[in-house]
């Protein structure tokens, strides 16, 4: 027999019954029934139920036995009375009766419990990961990112591309973040980077002739502590095809994160068929550019509703500019005044003057729209806009004016809350949408210049003819996003691949041949001897498990985080290093004074 | 149509004959064959060839591409007169009339040529990698090395394996190199280090609960420029299991292994069942604990034939010490006095003073035993030895004498020379075995005391008791390595999860429990709260890479390797960082003087 273990935890069945087993695991669990012991044995892959009866040989060991200690135990299957079967455990029709019990490990007192899942302050769970690791939840999280993990890679090798690792340390690379750096020992005053992404990297596979390339990429950046994101290092799935188009990037895509999601989902919806939306469109519907397609509701432009009409603060905010517009956020079943006066304060709370709505009753047995707007603008306007919009008795309509580009995040924010509060959100679906056309430039107020708007590598629309004749701040790049119940999971382009585009695109950034040359040499390079059109996208990992899991913590799906703080509380790392070390790498501390 | 390609450039086959197709990919080379050009079009998965009439509307755009150009052509698919028809090419039937040729991208004049494969020396190589990446051989070991490794994963998940990532970015390890530091922006003065091996992460995930784990993990180790290794960051399959003696995690792997080269072997026979060869053995038969068992000759102790014997040299060293033995590399087919006169004289290269021999051959109709020693030591006892050996007309053995923990190695040499000059090696096959029984401990001599003979987190076989009562460098370590034709491709152990016999084992190398505690205190904390037995291994992905491309460098099966100066060519790391990352992260430079 096999030292340890004939079965696993969840394995005994009922067709067991009348063998002997061996098992090992951990106590989960220990319950004194009059004389008699019930210990719950626990390992990866289940529990089983174990009774130690009091005239057992090894009763006395297990009498000493306490949560977590490792135990080996030989016994006989027996099936469990009628009344004790427990359907929500795979080995519920069994119990083992216990021959002999050997004790593997012992645990001390514990810091925090395994059974029952109790809440515990995050750095005792990170200090004992190992314990906080059995619980069933995370325990869970853990094999459920790795079983997604394993999938996207099989679809991936299923769709054709082939896995490359891609260095780790490396030189420097331009993603707008920090980036960590690694002093070098042979060459003093020299530092590797690791890569923010391999985005260079991969590019340099399309320039070597590989076709498709995929890798789930660890990426670091050297980011100041948030709440959304882990410090240090995440994972992407990173891919790059040659020549091919946008659509052929986001027609490839799109099939396998619609398996992995249904894959893992839980029966929840996953949308196919992606919408493509334009930034501008999305902003305009949405005020955001990865918006909830979960929520139904799409903004729009009713200022000539307004101009000139009665309502004089939006009436006067038209007139003051023309590029100011007045947006509506129709919400169904909104319409009572409870409703409204929420999103009032709400908006309050944001920092606003307050919320414009309308809504739509019966008031003594008629069809009235109710709001002080509504009776400023008079019933014809009203009417006209409750038509555009779609709306019934029982609806409202909240509004935001002024400069859109100001008030849009605040217009999406709203039809985020509204949607809410109205419950109008479809909590199982995940909904997909595709957001393209970004623009390629964006002002940067601070240095008083145009910059990229995303991905510097993206090629511009119109290409180098755009770059030179064309209003910088109107050309769109060919750049795409992919979005999921409001977030963005992943990001790519089609790549420039032309020498001439990117030094082009770079100067209008401020940055000169030789600046780029020396910055990107290895892509610059690449580019001079032969480089295939080529884009493709990078996902994000993390999200897409903790969407899954429906975690709202990176921590909870991560098997070692670090804390908000950068720190490994577990490894204790960083550390201090000896002076030894630091003379090694031709360094010295310059530490802030105290 | 497609924008860039209706079928790749391995794709067109007789059946496509009399369609017209669109192609895009690399000018591989261009022929003028009086006035009708030929270009032979690469892609990731081929070689098209393309024909181009001079009456042709784009005859002039052929004219131009250069090699390594990328071009989009249509055309018209035709068969190849017989004469023409290239069997070496899947698409050697064919050939595509061009209509239309448009250059996607242009290429400079070349650093090194991409068609012939011409050598060219390695920092050209590696600076543009891009250009060598697109070189047939080392594309399909690139190629070669992704399909192992994802066979790899396969393998491990159907062996219901999982593959769980482990931090980059953590605290110094105890592999025994120097690690790459990675110092802290948030924790001024504080370092993070890159990993050597996850080691201890593996066994805190086996602490975690997870049953079993695999990783192909990327390691990082500061080492000084090796022939053998790749600077600073390798591939391991790593994995480790809980539950396992020793026999289990061999029994394990042996399947996985063994279908991974039979798959990559191309034919060549790979060994099944491997030999369990305790170390001291290995020693003995081989002269090393890396043994090429292609190599047919086991050694054998002959001190007894020699002892008070006539050949005084021998008799006279194995009477000068009781630890003195002679050993014979008997070698089938080296039968002949210039074959003989070759190892003596190789040995002497080697630093000896020479190599004792016999050799049996037909002289004037008689079978004679040849060289000086069998004169010396007379016709009987020579005899006796050739009887124990096994040897026949035709043969020879070769002899090292002396103190074998000195002459070991050498004399391992010589059976791997001997083997080759008498061409015993099988060069078309994978020999495994597994070496098992290393030694726990070996002495220090530089600081006189004993050290860890291998992984300090192996069970010493007898655990606490062996370590309280044993002579340590008698005690044998629950370690192990799977080596193939004399390489150590694998290294692996069952763990020690017990922190009394863990601390013990430290205590006797001079480290007391404090330091223990300190330096490994994430694992050291997590054997106190329930430690499953466990063990695993750690297999070099680079280097069974190597075996199965034949490669005999690193950089020929790595895609974007450092070179021996631990400089990256390609990209420019390491560099030099401005004053403000320094400041950022409170350091400064400490350069050497010049």
């Amino acid at each position: 027999m096999h030292r340890y273990r004939s079965h696993t935890c969840a394995q005994l069945r009922k067709s067991d019954v009348g063998t002997t087993t061996r098992l090992s695991g951990w106590v989960h669990r220990v319950r004194d029934h009059g004389g008699v012991l019930f210990i719950d044995l626990r390992d990866h892959y289940g529990i089983t139920q174990v009774v130690i009866d009091p005239d057992s040989k090894d009763f006395a060991t297990a009498e000493a036995v306490r949560s977590e200690w490792v135990i080996r135990l030989d016994g006989d299957v027996k099936a469990r009375s009628e009344d004790t079967v427990n359907k929500d455990l795979p080995t519920g029709e069994i119990e083992v009766y216990a021959r002999e019990i050997e004790v593997l490990s012992k645990a001390a007192e514990l810091p925090m419990p395994v059974f029952g899942e109790q809440e515990y302050p995050e750095d005792v769970r990170l200090k004992y990961r190992f314990l906080d690791l059995r619980r069933e939840t995370l325990h869970n999280n853990i094999m459920k990112r790795q079983a997604i993990i394993a999938d996207m890679r099989k679809r991936m090798n299923d769709a054709a591309f082939f896995e490359f690792s891609t260095p780790i340390l490396t030189a420097s690379s331009p993603e707008g973040a920090r980036d960590f750096l690694v002093p070098s020992r042979i060459h003093p005053g020299q530092f590797y980077a690791l890569p923010q992404a391999p985005q260079q990297y991969k590019q340099l596979i399309m320039m070597s002739g590989f076709d498709r390339y995929f890798q789930i990429a660890p990426c670091f950046r050297d980011e100041d502590p948030r709440a959304d994101r882990l410090p240090g290092e995440f994972y992407q799935l990173d891919l790059e095809m040659s020549f091919v188009e946008q659509e052929d990037v986001l027609t490839t895509m799109e099939p396998v994160i619609t398996e992995v999601f249904e894959a893992f989902a839980d029966g929840k919806k996953v949308s196919r068929n992606w919408p493509r939306i334009a930034y501008k469109d999305a902003i305009r519907k949405y005020g955001s550019d990865k918006p909830d397609l979960r929520n139904p509701i799409e903004m729009q432009d009713v200022s000539d509703h307004f101009r000139g009409g009665g309502f004089g603060v939006f009436a006067g905010i038209l007139d003051a500019d023309p590029k100011h517009e007045v947006w509506a956020i129709p919400v169904k079943g909104a319409g009572s005044r409870k409703h409204c006066d929420r999103m009032n304060s709400w908006a309050q709370g944001e920092g606003q003057p307050g919320m414009g709505y309308i809504f739509w009753r019966e008031l003594e047995g008629k069809f009235d729209a109710a709001g002080p707007i509504a009776k400023n603008i008079g019933p014809e306007r009203t009417e006209a806009m409750r038509e555009q919009l779609g709306l019934e008795l029982g609806d409202a309509v909240f509004f935001a004016a002024g400069d859109p580009a100001k008030f849009a995040s605040f217009a999406g924010a709203a039809r985020t809350k509204a949607a809410e509060e109205a419950g109008l959100i479809n909590e199982d679906a995940f909904e997909f949408c595709w957001i393209v056309d970004f623009p390629f430039y964006e002002w940067d107020e601070d240095n008083k210049k145009v910059d990229f708007g995303h991905n510097p590598f993206s090629m511009p629309k119109g290409g180098l003819e755009a770059l030179e004749n064309q209003d910088p701040l109107t050309i769109d790049a060919m750049q795409y996003d992919m979005v999921c119940n409001g977030f963005e999971i992943a990001s790519g382009g089609i790549r420039n691949h032309l020498p001439e585009v990117m030094v082009k695109a770079f100067e209008m950034t401020g940055l000169d041949q030789a600046t780029v040359e020396e910055r990107f040499g290895g892509l610059y390079r690449a580019f001079q001897y032969g480089a295939p059109p080529h884009g493709g996208m990078a996902a994000g990992v993390d999200r897409i498990v903790m969407l899954l899991c429906g975690a709202k913590n990176l921590r909870e799906i991560t098997m070692f985080p670090m804390n908000q703080q950068a720190k490994d509380l577990l490894m204790g790392a960083p550390g201090d290093v000896d002076k030894q070390q630091l003379k090694d790498l031709h360094l010295k501390l310059n530490l802030p004074k105290e």
